[in-house]
This record gives C-alpha cells, structure tokens and sequence, in this order.
C-alpha cells in the first residue's frame, strides 16, 4: 500500500534527525530559552525582514491557532473566519472552549473576500442593539487553505485594510505554508506577510518537521505576556529546543523551501495527469493537496493498493477525494499512480 | 409616542405588583427556598401533570439559556440550533462564552426541522474523524420562534425521536410561551411539552411578570446539582420569593392564559387589517410579533407617533417592521394604529 | 419566629414598592437605556463627585462580581482576595467557571493588608518562571467585609499604591457599602471611593431594594465595551427601568443613608447589650452583622423563637453566630431579642 | 558548566532516537492510530495488569493535567490538590482557565493526607448552602510530589476510600513515576496504581524519552469520548506514531526501569555526601530531587561551574536549592559535584 492521505504520514526529514541526534545530550534550559530556539528566531526575523518580530515555536496547528485566538480577542468577541476554516470544522471547538464564537463566512473553495467580512463588521457595529450580539474581534485566514487555494498579495491587503478598519487582528494559519509559497500561482512572501497580518504561522509539522509550528507575531498587543497564553493553553514543550533545533536546521539553508518545492511538483505531474485524463476536480487547487472526482469503480480498484482521503459523494457514481503529495513523496510512487489511473480510467 | 417595539416596555400586571405588596415585609429564606416558590412550583407541576418535573426560577432569558445548556452539554458537544435562534445571535455569544459551540442549522421562517437535526448527527458521528469536531449534545428550539412561527405537536414528537436516537438533550425556549398556547395555530400544551422535552421554559418576562422565566426540568441528568449551577451562572436570586410571588399569582388562576389571549387577539386584528390593505409579511406569524413590509414613506410618517422595531430591508423601497403586542397592549393603540395604516396606505 | 439570618428576608422598603407602581405602565425602552437608569446615574455621578464615571445596574452580588473581574482580568491572570472573600468562598467558582483564579491571602477578620498584596506581586514578577504561574491582575475588596469590618481610608489608599505599583485593578465590593458607610467607625464616602477604586458596587439587594447593585467604573480601560460583558454573563435585565426606578426612589433624597444608619444603630444595640452581658464575638464588628460567640445551651433554647447564622463551633461548649440587622429590623424584635438573651445568659 | 537544574536538559536517551530513525519513513495514520501506539498500548496494559484500561499519550504534562481534569469535573467541581501540587502553582492557571477551582490543601513535605481531603468533602456536603461553593469533585495527586517525597500503598488505599465516599476522580500524575518506583522507599508498582487509582500517568519526558505522557484510564465516566478532550486541548499529536514509537522503545525490556535506577542512584549518592557533610534538608526526599539547604558562600562559589535550582531563602545566611539527576546524569559529574562540595564545604 501507498498512502496520500496526507501530508503527515512520515516522521522527518533525514537531516531532522541527524541534528536532533548530534546535539541530543547537550544540556539547555527548558522552556523555549535555548540557544537553539533563539537562533531559530533569529533565522525567522531575518527571513521575514521583521527584526522587531516575536517568535513562539509550539508543538501542533490546533494549540497555536486556540492560543493565537485567546491572547487576540476579549471575552466578548469572536473570530471571523470561512465556514471551511480549520477552527470551523476540525478542531473540536476548541476556540469556544476557549470562550469565542466563530463567525463563519460562507466560503468559496475555502476562501472568502474581504468585502465579506466587511459587511459582517459594519452589520454589527451600525446595529443598535450590536452589544447583544458578539463583536468580530480578529480574522482567521489560512493560505493554503484547506482546500489547497491560495490568497493572493491584493487580496491580503484588501483584508489588511477591513482589518484596521474595524480593529480586527488579522491572524493567518500558515500549517502548510510553504507549499503555498512554492505554488506557481504564489503571489506572497514571508516579509509581506510580516508586514500584512498580525501573527502568522510557518508550519513545520506537514513539512518535513517531527511537529511544529513557528508563530511570528508582529502587532504589539498580541505580544504582551504571550509566553504566559503558551504555557496556560499547555504548548509550552519542556524541551522547547527540539523545535529549536528542528528549525532551525529547516531554515537556515532553504531545505524548508526545496521540500516543498518538491511537494508541489510532484502533486502538479498528478494533477496535469489527471486532467490529461478528463477527470474533473472539486477545486482547482494549485498546492499539494489535489482533488479529483473520480468514478465509484476506479476508486474500488485503486483503493487496494493507495491511500487516499475521501471528501464527499458528488453523484451517484462519483466522489470526491483527496490526494496530498508532501516533502516525502516518493516520484516512483507518484508514476505508479499515474500508471495506475490512466489504466482504470483510459 | 405609542410604543410597540417589543413585549417588555411595560412593567408587570397589577395584580402581580399587588401581591408583591402584600408579602413585601413576610419574611422568608433567600435563594429560592421559600414557601411561595414552592408553591409556585407545584403549580407548575400540575399543570404541567409532571408531579416529578424540577422547576427553578430564574430571572432572565440568555441567564436560563446559558444555564440549562451548561448542565447539558459536555465539553465538547455543541447545542444545534436554528441560525435565527436566540442563542445563535442575540445573547452576545454566551453560550460560547461556557465553552460550546452553536451548531447552526439554515432556518425557515425560524424553524427548522427534524431532517436537518439527524442529518447533522449523522454526518457527525459517521465521520472518521468525528473526535475533530463538536459533537451535537443539546437541541435548543424556541417556540414561539424569533419570528413568532410555531412548532407543532407533530414536529416536537419528530424531533424527540432523533434526540432519542442521538442522545441529544431537548430544550424548548420559552420566552413567549404563552403567545404560542393562545394563538389559534397552536396545538402543544404544558403536559405535551413536559413529555417531549428534557427541559423547557415557561417566561414571565414578556408575559406580564416584572421577570423571570421558570424552568421545567424533567430529565434526571439534567436535574443533577443543577442549582450549582444556577449560582455559579450568577442567576441566583437572593430574594428569591420575588420570582416565586408572580408565577404563584400569574398561574393560580390562570392570568397568564388571559393575558396571553389578550395579546394574541390584538396581535391578529393588526394582522388582518394589514393583510386587508394588501401588505406582505416577511413571516407568517400567527403570534404577537407581526413583521409587515412596509413602504418607506409610509414608515416615515408611521414613526412620528409609534414605535417598532426594524428588521431588516426588503427591497429598495420597502422595509421589513416588527410590531409586537403584548398582555399591556391598549385596544384603542391598535385602533388607533390600524387607522393611522389605512391612511397612509390607502 | 423572628429572623436575623441574613439581610434579605424581606422585600422592600414601601416607597420602593409605591414608585414601581406608581411607574409600571409607563413605556420604556429595554436593557436599561430608560431614563430612570439615565436620573439615576446622574444621581450616582453626584454623590461620588464623579461626572466622568459609567455607572450599570445588574441584578445581584455574584452576577456583578464575575461580570466585573471577566472584564478586568487577561485570561492568565487571576484576582487576589481575602480568603473569607465572597468570590474565594460563596460564589460557586464563579470567578473560575471564567477562566481565572482566585488568588486567596490569609484574612484577619475578613481583611488583608497591602503588604500581602504588595509581597504577593513582587514574588510572582521577581520569580524567573513566572510565565508559569498566574499574574495577579485585580485586587478584590469587600468593605464591609463578609465579617462585618471595615476598610479605613488609609488602608484603601495603601491597596491602591500596590495596585498602581503591579498594575492591578482595585474593586471594591459594596453589597454592604450603605452599611458600612452608616458605621461610627466608618472613614470612607462615596468621593473617595470613585477616586480610589477602578470599580465599585452600591449594594441595593441588602439595603432595601428588591434587588440590584450599582455598579461604578472609573477607570477607561474596565469602561471599555462594558455592556457586552453585561449581556454575555447574563446580567442585562430587559426591563432595566426596573433598577434604575429603585436607585432612584433609593438615593435621591437620602433613604439609602437613614435606613443604613437604623440597621447600624439596632446592631449596636445588640452588640453593645451582649458584650454587656460579657459575650465574646468572633470578629469585633462595627457594622450590621454581628458574630457572638454563644453557649449551645442558650442557642438550643434561642432557636425556638429566633433564626440566626451558624458560622462556627468555637469550642465544646461554644459556637458562632450570626445576627443580621436590616433596614428592615424592627426595634421591637431587637428589644426581645436582647431581654430573651439577658434571661438565658443572667 | 555542568547542570542540574532540572530533569529535562538534555534529549532522549539515544536507543529512542535510533528507534524514531529507523521507524521514520514507515507512512502510519495520524493521531494516535498507528501500530506503534496500539503496541505502546499493549505493553502498558500488560505491565499494568489492566487489560481493560484506556491508554492515551499526550506531549506533556500541563496539558495532560489539563485534559484529564476537564474530563473528571463538571462545571462546578473542582480538584483538590496539595498547594505545592503542580497544578496549583505551576501551570499558570490550566484548570482554572477551563473552568473548576483548585481546592488546595496545606501540604507537609509535598503531601497531603487522607484525612484532610475527607474533612474538606465532609464540610462541603454537610453545608446547608453548599450549592454556593465548589463541590470537590476530583483528587489530583503527584508521586513523586514536586518536592521528591511518595505516597505509599497506605496511603493511596486511604485516598481511594475517601474518593469512594465522596465520588472523586482520583488521579495521580507521573511525571517523574519511574523515578519514584525505582526509590528504595517505594511501595508501590504498576497494577496497583492501576487497581487504584482512577486515572495516572507514566512520565516519558522527564524519564529519557524526547517528550511524552502515557495516560492510564480505568474509570467507564472517564474513558468517554476520551479523544474528543485530547483533540480540543490541542494536545493530539498529528504524527501520534513518535509518541508510540517512543514508549514502546522504552518499555518494552525494562529500559524505563534501568533508567530511573540510574538516576536514584546518582542522587542517594549526592544525597549521603551532603548528609554526611552535615547539611540539612528542607525535605528528606528519597527521589532523584534533592533540596539541601547551603550557606551563601558555597552557592557563590557552586554557580561559577554548577547548574541547580533556587528555592527559597530559609535564613540569612543559608538557601534551599535543588539538585536533580535524571536518566542522563553522568556518574563523573556528581563525583566532581561532591569533592567540590567537600571542599567547599569541609
């Protein structure tokens, strides 16, 4: 069996390890406070061009987005984000657990426009009776987004200004950001993100990491006192320097970069191949996570020997799945599926 | 000025001042445990005909909401409601604010209906993943709706079997309650309601009470310590007799049934001599809010002498109004108000 | 029977009761946008010579307490109290159910001192892993205190060094303040509390209302949105008219003060009689509530024809209570009481 | 500089990152559900005689806390806990932000009694308005406490009697489990602890692994929809295998067992020097933290080449420190440690 289900399938990159290992029985102090933490922000500002720029590693997505999200609202306020948005769906509701509401906006292929979460925040503040209602205090945004879309340069500066406009903290989950940033139809970079969102994410856990999230936070009010939300909400690693060293030995040298360039060429041979082959797509996604509509009985054959996740039944014959390449992906196991399909499909 | 903006402009029925009066210097325990609650709560007993049911009072809306959904719900389950429902949009994310997710179903006419309840749990605990995602674990309907539709008999009966099915604690909502029993659509009653619902209210507030809501619990995991939890949501009375001396009298002899009549009876005769005019509604209501289209014109002359309350716009020229009776609407108001219409629109 | 268990065994003072009536058909506007609310926070404003403060009115003393601190408290800090104080004992975690703790010092009499907190503070912020302990963030004060005894002026103005030092917001609690204020060892008015206190509450419930506390802010940053915070934690009663009609009625002509001063003065009364008699008391308390330390031989006998608190079993033979008195205490009962403990005590 | 600051300075011991090498490229499924987690699985409930027992694995130790918690308490519950317990001090209000209060009891040596916790549930349930204070509803124990110090056998069958009487949750944290098992004071093992208690954990980060808790749930209330918790807590680890992997290494030959003898041994031996030397303790621990108190002078000269942990000032010439071995100390370096404190201290 071959699996694509999902980016997370493997352990780490060869050289992950190899550094984990050398620097194993070096003694640090705990907490994020190492040496290797501190060099791995460092790395992170320069990158970014934010010198100003805090840096927090934490362990998983959920943790850095509920943690992100309860240091940004007050008590009263909620989150805007797609109906699509990972904190909308896939997360156990862990922002209200935290005590926010999620203000879903109905999406498209798992985007939405900042003309939408205008209208939401003049809706709410031109009603007369808006403190019974609660206040869109930040907006989650993830690029790529779930659904493998990606926002543009004009479009994030469009949210930017809805952002300052209704004093909304512009937070986005970069969980798989750089194969958004290897994408041909990438538009952004990471000094542009610095300077547009108020804290962001570069993801570590999907893309050749053990686990990790490095979140880079830029505006002043979320920066006060943020180790203490870090370790309330439980993110805070006894020994923070293993996401140090794994980042910084990720970023130091453009491995983060050509792992995921690897990643987006191997999901695009997929996707030219299947459109090749007429198979239409839930979403044009030009990431590494690929949605194609295939027949019942393709997916009974193909199912014996690959992994895949399943998205949703679009007809009676027909349904919709997800294949995801990632920094591990095999080529030889990439040709196969070609193979493999232009077979059961020719 | 002549006020018809809600059910709630109005303090209490005299009656309900007099009685108030005449026990004010008695003395009695606090929180609830005096003699005229408990006999206000066997009143509700019988005419609920659940000599089991546990009643407590609580002194407003969004507090007994918050509170029974509280004790209802896990951690991680959500409350699924109608996305017009009061919960969802106008208690300032309280519910969430306790750490639950609203899992919002597209209502018509502020209803929604068995189908998409089980749908929702279905897709729920048929998902692979479905420990990434809230859980369904309480129904919340009110009725009348926010729109002042009804459910009927047949609906609740419906919905009961897929709380069954589903585990899902069932709690009505209502705030208007006695609107609904007096309107000629009804067909529900206190002992039908405390059969089918785990939970549900009986409210003062609008009714013809000062405030307070009553609440009828019949589940015994609900019943559990449940005046822990009142304290704690902050919904203790420490005069708790106060509650206790208006349900006693607003129900002995049945005040709440006439004054509810009343309402429903000005309500209609708004209603038939708009429809009489040939005014669209935005809902069908067959309660005490009536929500008419009117023109702009006619709504700037309208409120130079009578208040209601916008909901929202309808088309370029027309305007969607709530006006609400109540037990203290005054028969020549209406008078008064439909003659001013038929002017205007004449 | 008569009761001194607490000081909420009645309803309230017969002009409260009259202006109710006197204005239940009035119509108003809801969630106290009315303008009793509006009369009487000007009158507040005057009496504490605060024209800048925002002043609510909210339903009850725990409600008030956990809406305040929600607003006053990040969500890693925690509120430092006496730990006899109200929300550290009596309210169900209520503080807690809202995300922060109580930071409870050793009381004496119901009191800390400045130092505590000041010591308190220095050791959290001097500890290098104080990210992984909760900063304080508010102080909470009750005066009179949950055992009758009082802040002086110096005092207060010691707390709010330390809070203007550790950057704390000070809230004062006042379900008693009338009380306290009415006490011959009182040092305190309302000017100076506006000026000390980031918050404070007039207490109505104890003091002759039906219900409600007036709730003072003073500093801008507690000001801030305040009335969703009110709305979420389920305080915003829809006929707020109903508590701005009895602050009213309440202040504006001094009957909050004269029958604060007759409570006073029939406590004293007991007070004095008993240590006459050569009782001990728990707590030398100056205000309404009074603590002797009592025989269970008199008690035994006592209990037929009076209610009271038990606090606490001093000894074997031994045990503390508690007398309240009220704006409501009638001389008379004060009188028999004290003659019934001359004969069991002689 | 050689440190002792802590039981988690350095990384894993190296036979676990040969396994996470070797096991690297395997594709597994996420969260948990791979072979080596269910292996990991095995081991434990076999060395636990519990083949019954749930067994989750979560990175850390706030954060399982945490979870656990917020699964054992309803709304107003809280934990009874020690007040050097963990979670009352050091995890920055965990429990509190996810609703319940810390009941914390005054501790001796770390450790509270039987007795203590029996006295509080007594007081509670015997109060007549103990639905105004938090119900005690879980017991949170560590072994080894934070001040190195065990419960024994009797112990544990006193709090599990007392959890019995009052419908406790009775969880043990493990953090430093090993550590405890392998003292010479020890009484206690793996299947007693599961017989025992409702829920513990078994330390892997302070223990040689990278990171890592193993939960033990053997209460049905507790094991429900148990990953429903994990995930909302943001403690579900995307690549769960590394967990498995981890534990099963460690495990599975008794690794853990040689691991911690390793550190007992190395503290008792720095712990009969400094006895030997005549220095007091501020608590005769039998585990791998040892807390001797040390006149300013040898501090002086200690900190140019040793790392260690400050505690309190005890007088005006003498600090309590702490010195912790773990899994990775190195024999010569507390041979070094303890011919310089003979020097300096002779």
């Amino acid at each position: 069996m071959i699996y694509f289900n999902s980016d997370y399938l493997e352990g780490a990159h060869p050289r992950i390890l190899a550094r984990l290992a050398e620097t194993n029985l070096i003694q640090t102090p705990g907490y994020g406070e190492d040496e290797y933490c501190e060099r791995a922000r460092g790395i992170i500002r320069e990158l970014c061009e934010a010198p100003e720029a805090d840096v927090h590693f934490l362990v998983g997505g959920t943790q850095v987005n509920a943690t992100v999200l309860t240091a940004a609202l007050r008590p009263y306020q909620g989150v805007v984000s797609a109906d699509t948005g990972h904190i909308a769906v896939h997360e156990t509701g862990a922002v209200e657990a935290r005590g926010h509401k999620v203000l879903a906006l109905s999406g498209h292929d798992g985007k939405i426009d900042a003309g939408q979460v205008s209208e939401l925040c003049r809706l709410h503040h031109g009603d007369e009776s808006h403190e019974h209602m609660v206040m869109p205090g930040a907006l989650y945004l993830s690029s790529p987004t779930e659904l493998g879309t990606l926002y543009s340069r004009e479009e994030l500066e469009a949210f930017r200004a809805v952002c300052d406009r209704w004093n909304l903290i512009l937070y986005l989950d970069g969980a798989r950001l750089g194969y958004g940033l290897a994408s041909p139809q990438n538009t952004l970079d990471l000094p542009f993100l610095a300077r547009v969102c108020d804290a962001f994410t570069i993801g570590g856990t999907k893309q050749g990491l053990l686990f990790g999230e490095a979140l880079v936070v830029n505006s002043a009010a979320l920066k006060r006192d943020f180790r203490y939300f870090i370790k309330q909400g439980g993110g805070m690693l006894a020994k923070g320097r293993l996401l140090g060293v794994q980042f910084e030995e990720m970023l130091k040298d453009g491995l983060y970069t050509q792992l995921s360039e690897h990643a987006i060429r191997e999901a695009l041979r997929l996707k030219d191949a299947l459109a090749g082959l007429g198979v239409p797509f839930l979403v044009d996604s030009p990431t590494n996570q690929q949605f194609p509509i295939l027949p019942d009985a393709v997916l009974n054959m193909l199912r014996k020997h690959y992994g895949y996740a399943t998205i949703q039944r679009v007809d009676a014959g027909h349904v919709a799945v997800r294949f995801c390449t990632s920094w591990a992906t095999v080529p030889a196991h990439v040709d196969g599926l070609i193979a493999d399909l232009r077979q059961l499909l020719g």
